[in-house]
């Protein structure tokens, strides 16, 4: 069983340029992929873990394959190169912007017997897929994403689990998702937020964060 | 064991009045009411489903139990009288805006075998917290209250345990929160946002609703 994670690291999370500059925002998006992958990693569900990069990242315990593509084409590509290669084996697509998913998601959604398990993001994302034919799936991210996924997998006569979880649902992209990560993260992302002097703000009211 | 939802029907949800009218507000906050009380009769976890209402209304399925102070004086006055009245049965306190909540999510939290189950709302807010024994718990809702419920339980010595559910997370509070309700919900929320004309839009790009 392979996972697969696509990272972008040049301009990486830009609605988040608001709170970070560049320098930071790259060094929080290897911080939270360093959750993920450390994640996939650590769950001893993979014989291999893949980083599908834009770019030559400098990365320890993941594969790093290059793709230059968009990210509908990197993964439709490397989907199809697993397929041909009688490497035909189950897959994992996992975001690299989900730093609360935990051992226990990779493990119960590895461990299912559909076809394909959807994650879902919010506003329709989907966070995690795992698809245990990859020669009868093709990716389509982008919009409702999960509507998409779920329909293609229909259309091709799959069946379809969807997966229930809020640390996988939560993928961080804008300033407000950076409480999120104070709140319940525990690993690198937190971390890294911490150092740069991110705190949760409000006292009874509305949630936000403040920099100090 | 018992449920209990606090539910307000006066000016409720003033978040989507971007979108909705008064009236339309009400009818949505009632629809919401039913998909989460339903869900909860239908689990069969409890001997009695309480609906915690700031005004008379007319539902039918759970007791309406007439409260007129705050959230928190509200509910703490319910787990007092719980445990004075020999009653101190454990209890499972549901907030009214989570639609997408299922039977199997109720099923599962109030399985747990620890003293208190927080289950997160975005945005470190408690959507369900399940409540063993009433006698050494109060609510503290309103800003982080997930990390507030967590730190009451450990200081009065309970094992908490969170609950990982996307579903249970999505509370519906801001006028982004009706797509969630498009894409996952199948209930009486969901029927009432396609009756006032509510659909998906954006293609490929961000999502976001349309009303026709």
């Amino acid at each position: 069983m392979r996972a697969v994670i696509p990272f972008k690291k040049s301009n990486a999370k830009s609605r988040l340029s608001p709170l970070l500059t560049d320098k930071e925002r790259e060094e929080f998006a290897m911080a939270m992929l360093s959750d993920v992958a450390g994640t996939l990693v650590s769950s001893g569900c993979f014989e291999i873990v893949d980083i599908l990069s834009t770019s030559v990242i400098d990365f320890e315990g993941a594969n790093i394959v290059l793709a230059n593509s968009g990210l509908n084409e990197a993964l439709n590509e490397y989907l199809e190169k697993m397929s041909s290669h009688s490497l035909n084996e189950p897959v994992l697509i996992v975001m690299a912007d989900i730093p609360l998913v935990s051992i226990k998601n990779i493990r119960d959604i590895t461990a299912s017997r559909s076809d394909v398990v959807i994650a879902p993001g919010r506003m329709g994302g989907t966070n995690a897929i795992f698809i245990r034919d990859p020669s009868r799936f093709r990716v389509d991210y982008y919009g409702a994403s999960f509507l998409k996924h779920r329909d293609i997998a229909q259309n091709n006569g799959l069946v379809v689990e969807v997966f229930d979880s809020f640390n996988v649902s939560t993928d961080i992209d804008e300033v407000a998702d950076i409480a999120e990560v104070l709140i319940h993260g525990t690993g690198r992302a937190a971390g890294c937020l911490k150092r740069l002097g991110f705190t949760l703000s409000g006292n009874g009211g509305r949630l936000g964060v403040n920099r100090t």
